[in-house]
């Protein structure tokens, strides 16, 4: 292979599929970045085997490329990413001047860099499967975002640490738990569609950091594509495919573990309860961090209380509180987390009693639901 | 004690003062900051027993300090900082209430610490030592970043992981090495003194952070007040005490090691020269970056070889290369880190041959001398 390239848009297509590249890869071949260089385009290929990330370059009025012979080869990301990120020039060759060895030239200077050969590269099925449906770019973002963090960590329920997207005609609910705490967005999509798959939330949040391509979506109202089987999804954003595998299992049914009726119902400006919970979550007992909202209908106040640490009382501004008095304690983190993400100026949070589940929601959007599970204290 | 004081100039004096609190405190008091509040004045300590950072605040034009009863106490330094932090008040109240636990509250909230007895914290003797001499600010932070990065950071010879500080009449040399690699900053006193001491490269990186305080005396062209005994070494910085403990040891004769016959002489712009060692140092050999620089009258060239990753060949922009031609190989973390910190946009390299130290000067700047050891290669 053998192609002259500009510097800045090679780059940037190198850093978007390394982040496909583990640190940890299962397969040494997976630590580099496959180059595939045909007729008239460039592929280059990143993957940890669960998440694959493809871009395709062509000749652009942006972006010199000059392809003089085909090929492909397989180079140790990390040195490519260092060496071209830290080149001077605008414009570079590439080389392949003895099997895998890659020359890569500028005016003042020739770096060869020890390849590995493509052959040893995992077979990673780029085809598009047949189930698509699109969705605004921004609605695609809030999805991640409001989802995503509440998917577990823990890998003992292994469904959980995905976040399940199910459609049933035009409806689409995308809901993460980790049991203690859930999150629910539903979607209206514009065709009908029928499926129930569960996509890491790691893999969701890769998706989420390609945030060029999505701004660029964004700018120009267009839809990102999603196709999905029951092995595979994908997304489809410009010249970028990223491809994840799912996650196997049958997704807990959630929906009836979200109270309806509700007794208590308190109305605040987010920021006022963000900041409030937030100053004291330092106040922490065996390393947790509990806080106390005591509400009635003249005053809403924030507490705390640790035998090492010390304790805190704090009034807070809100707008409303229908219902008969209620104490009730939460991990600040879960009621920090789902505030944050709701991303609205005032949320209302539903009680129906101090042991059940409430729900947190931005009152100017109802696609977003916020679940989290009361904590019982003795003090 | 009982105190009424401004949040912004109490929390920048905490976080001030907690700079000398290590992570792994020896004894657990020292994980706190003592706070002394006298008649008309809080003084505010942090240590690990080898730094100590003492702040004494007083009422101004700038600052709220009501005092309104007199006492001390000491409070885990992670916690006061992040409450103080977050508060959303202009001014607190800090009141002792039942013994050690201190009550800080406003308008709309208390919190209560636990603290720690004042009678437990090491007693810290700020007294100032009677050899004394006063630097320019700009002067005493080039001494640091000129030198300390030098200095080892291995305890086998415990005296080179300090800077020393020799002065001889009023000729002050600040001399750091890990024997690999060598830094010296010469400087004239107005006074004459006499001291030869090793101040821990670690507590002189400490007093070059204290960059608001530095920044506030350059700009008042006020010069920073050194004081010095067999023992301690004290930095006045305006209200701030910056005191650390000497390294024991005698710090060894370092001037014979500086070549001063040299038989090549390489002019650079450090950009070019920094630049191209930075593109070449990710080829490494074990872990370890090697490069090498071939220069004749015609050019110059910095070349690298690795088994593992490739290979490189880069020519550089010379100002000017006087003598026969010379290869010479050096570890490229020890040349950019001299380079860097001269500060020049032209440095000169004097070489008096392939295996002996080589020493690296700003052209325009000779206060200040960087010599490195080459290393030898086989290929």
């Amino acid at each position: 292979m053998y192609f002259k390239i500009s510097k800045k848009e090679f780059y940037s297509a190198l850093s978007t599929v390394s982040r496909a590249i583990s640190a940890n890869s299962p397969l040494p071949l997976l630590s580099g970045i496959k180059i595939d260089v045909k007729e008239d385009e460039i592929c280059l290929t990143g993957s940890d085997a669960d998440i694959s990330i493809k871009k395709t370059l062509k000749k652009s009025a942006e972006m010199i490329l000059d392809i003089k012979d085909t090929g492909s080869v397989v180079i140790e990301a990390r040195n490519i990413l260092e060496l071209v990120r830290k080149i001077d020039a605008d414009e570079i060759e590439v080389e392949t001047i003895d099997g895998t060895l890659t020359k890569f030239s500028w005016h003042t200077a020739e770096f060869k860099l020890n390849g590995m050969n493509v052959a040893d590269y995992p077979a990673i099925d780029f085809s598009q499967p047949e189930k698509r449906f699109a969705l605004e770019a921004d609605i695609l973002m809030k999805i991640i975002t409001q989802t995503c963090f509440a998917a577990s960590d823990k890998e003992t329920r292994p469904v959980l640490t995905g976040v399940n997207f199910k459609c049933d005609g035009k409806q689409l609910e995308c809901v993460a738990t980790d049991s203690y705490r859930l999150a629910r967005k539903i979607v209206t999509l514009e065709t009908d569609n029928e499926f129930n798959i569960t996509i890491p939330a790691k893999s969701l949040n890769e998706v989420g950091k390609s945030s060029n391509e999505i701004a660029r979506a964004f700018e120009k109202q267009e839809k990102i594509l999603i196709a999905v089987s029951d092995k595979k999804a994908q997304f489809w954003l410009e010249d970028t495919i990223i491809q994840t595998r799912l996650i196997d299992g049958i997704y807990p049914e959630t929906n009836r573990l979200i109270p309806t009726d509700f007794k208590h119902e308190l109305v605040v400006d987010a920021r006022d309860i963000l900041n409030a919970i937030d100053r004291a979550q330092f106040i922490k007992s065996d390393g947790i961090s509990i806080v106390k909202l005591s509400a009635n209908s003249d005053e809403v106040f924030i507490s705390t209380k640790s035998q090492e640490v010390g304790s805190s009382v704090e009034k807070i501004d809100t707008v409303s509180y229908q219902g008969e008095p209620i104490e009730i304690s939460f991990s600040s983190r879960y009621v920090l987390g789902a505030v944050r993400v709701l991303g609205g100026t005032v949320v209302k949070i539903s009680f129906s009693g101090e042991m059940k589940p409430f729900i947190i929601q931005n009152v100017d959007d109802d696609s977003i639901l916020q679940l989290v599970l009361p904590v019982r204290t003795y003090n």
